[in-house]
């Protein structure tokens, strides 16, 4: 087995994503997909469930034919256990040698359990940025160029647009 | 969309439980295979993590062409607060449109929160069945025809065979 | 204030459980009536939600004209943390003095915490007991007339008959 | 059945809630008084545990001779997992069918859900804040008016004043 | 360093257990007792709780002068999500290198975790075992003999007599 | 028995606490020393394991020679359900009969409960202050006197200087 672990919120997929998959596709024979914060939805870091996240992320890989290379799942946090977080995630998931990261809690937990913890490169980190996309989508801003086509569709289908809006207002109003 | 549902903890996933989703596959364009009892693992229930069953699973998708059409996810037990389970699949999966079961509570819940909830046929019952598997593995008899060459080859590598034998020794040594 | 608790799961609210209410409420002013596991459901033990019972029981105390000396509040078993239990009724209850229960671990919890603990007289305790009453529906016999009118209304609207003659169906198909 | 849900964190409950509450009942016939985030206590957003505020509600209510039109509950939240909580709610309450909230979030959530949401028109909204009502009790100014005189008297018998000017007093500190 | 753990629920610590201990105590420089099912108490198998074990354990090690080298903690059980219970063992306890238990559950989790495991000798396991020691302190039958004299102290000073007593019926109660 | 508790969360462990334990151990027989916010690791409040906080306290109790009369545990927090929490230490702790601290919200919550609540002098505060120790040892200042020997060899032990110096990385990131 030569498997990777690819770990994001991916709230939501965009582009970024995808190439660093795809980057470490080229690596790895199969990578797991892990969409943390699985429980939360509906907060402005994490507007969308999991279910609607795997929805994009699962029509994206089909589209690409890449479905049996990459295995979706979604793992929850453990709020702030965060020494519990590692085992859940080996718990739930498919097994992997190597982990992809570049957040620094995520690649400090999975060195003190012994894995091999690789960074990815940047593609266009300004414009290819979930926090960003979602201020985009909030100011009524160009966004579906940044986000493949099939994460548009989903979103739109489940009222994402209305939704982040929303929760872009009720942060800008707690920030006055 | 047209999507079903097939909900069952796949413990382990035998040929019975491939037969109903080919069957269920004939009736949907997709099918979310909804792992149960996600969190628990090492009982005599429940002998294997999300994490190997979602890798026998995923394999044996992959081995038969049907990734593009299953997505498989896991969902945990609410123990006994039932009224909550539904909820939880329905933020966990993405989107389907009616259920496959024939487990009583499964059906009930799903029918009590308006779905359109399906009966399977079942396969050569009396052999498809993952109570019986795992005693057949636990006394040393023959049960490898019985699974997809995928799951007997994920069971062996985690050491499953070892692990049933002991929990079933657990559980014998409890009822006398 | 006077008030004394009263502590029950109410799987349904019966004349038993009417009467020793009234037993109670000729001792005190006022009574706290604990609604107990109340976050289970779909079970043989626990078919009702906390909403149903409060329903059921709400209709009944207004039908009666006591509503202005009974409080009815849920509050959830903790599973096997039982030193924690009497901890999540006072945090959950409005103030009480004495508690009124013949079950013994309800019983030995409160004194251990320095509560007054009264027995309740039991009227007429073979007919009016829940789980006969449960099992009656189950099987199609007469039932109406051991629990108040309301229960029965609430009882039927919610299809509470179904919902208990499955559930005895699965207890009794795991009994052989 | 004609039921509305109100819902709110009471900390405390004030005028402007029972003007609220008195709008609502001239549309419903009854109203589910839905206590919010009823875990919590001894916070400054949230002061009194369950029980206290549950104390002032029913108190309020049976001198307002509205016991038999109105039924508090507490519900506890989920934390960020918003999209269970909806379902809590529908657990733990009797059945209602219309929604009278201004909060965005909760007017969001049941609407997902499918349910018709209503606004409540505001009562001097400068005035009947409980933030302000608790920001006056910690700096000692007037605020007796603010709240009905059953909860002025609950409050002084639980020693709130002093609790609510220590965690006024905290928060100020962390300000700092 | 050289440590081991030692794990029991010690329901209550007799005195197999401390020969066990002392056992372990020629082959390890250190040993950390940890105390299992911490979060339960008055049922039948887990009687009393942490507090109470840690009290009885710790005079133990004070009167023996070993609590230089022995250090007690306390550990919840998963309940039946077994593939965290290891990852909380050693969130909560300081390090050590073997593990000596002969339960196979405990045994098992260790190994696959990658940890050496030790059986320990019986100590004249007909007469020190916990479940007996419970039935005789229930029965009236001679107990203090096969506990240290420390924890006969504690037991009696807590009631631990009578609420073994009580636990003892309902189960006989409930076995009928 | 003549106990007082001492309650910390020890991250970490510094002079201070040590002189304020000793304080303690000259009016009380026997000091239970609490170790909260248990749960919690790898965040910059809180950034050592319970496992780690006991390594460093057991090693110095036992340099000081006063294992025999201080008894340490470890107690989570309950988040924002306050009310629970003394009843959770009393649960997991050996009787004690006074708490010392200096913290507004210990201190309201035993004095609830029933408790008599000491404070303690503080020992050149401007100095011994975990998180003061914590900021020097990030950016690298003198902070090894300010702790015992024991616990600068268990911090470096287990890489603590890193881990602190990369959460301290990410508070300053998030603020700015």
């Amino acid at each position: 087995m030569a498997r990777g672990a690819y770990v994001g919120r991916f709230q939501p997929f965009h582009k970024g994503h995808l190439m660093a998959l795809e980057w470490i596709l080229e690596r790895e024979r199969e990578v797991v997909l892990v969409i943390g914060s699985a429980q939360y939805s509906h907060t402005w870091e994490n507007p969308f469930t999991l279910g609607e996240r795997l929805e994009m992320i699962w029509r994206v890989l089909k589209a690409r034919g890449i479905l049996d290379r990459v295995i979706p799942i979604g793992v929850p946090d453990t709020d702030r256990q965060h020494n519990l977080w590692v085992q859940v995630v080996l718990t739930m998931a498919p097994k992997f040698e190597r982990v992809y990261s570049n957040d620094p809690m995520t690649r400090r937990l999975f060195r003190e359990r012994g894995f091999e913890v690789l960074s990815i490169p940047f593609f266009d980190r300004e414009r290819y940025c979930a926090t960003l996309i979602r201020e985009k989508i909030a100011r009524g801003e160009e966004w579906e160029d940044l986000v493949p086509a099939e994460v548009v569709e989903v979103l739109k289908s489940i009222g994402g647009i209305d939704r982040i809006r929303e929760l872009y207002g009720r942060r800008e109003a707690r920030r006055t």
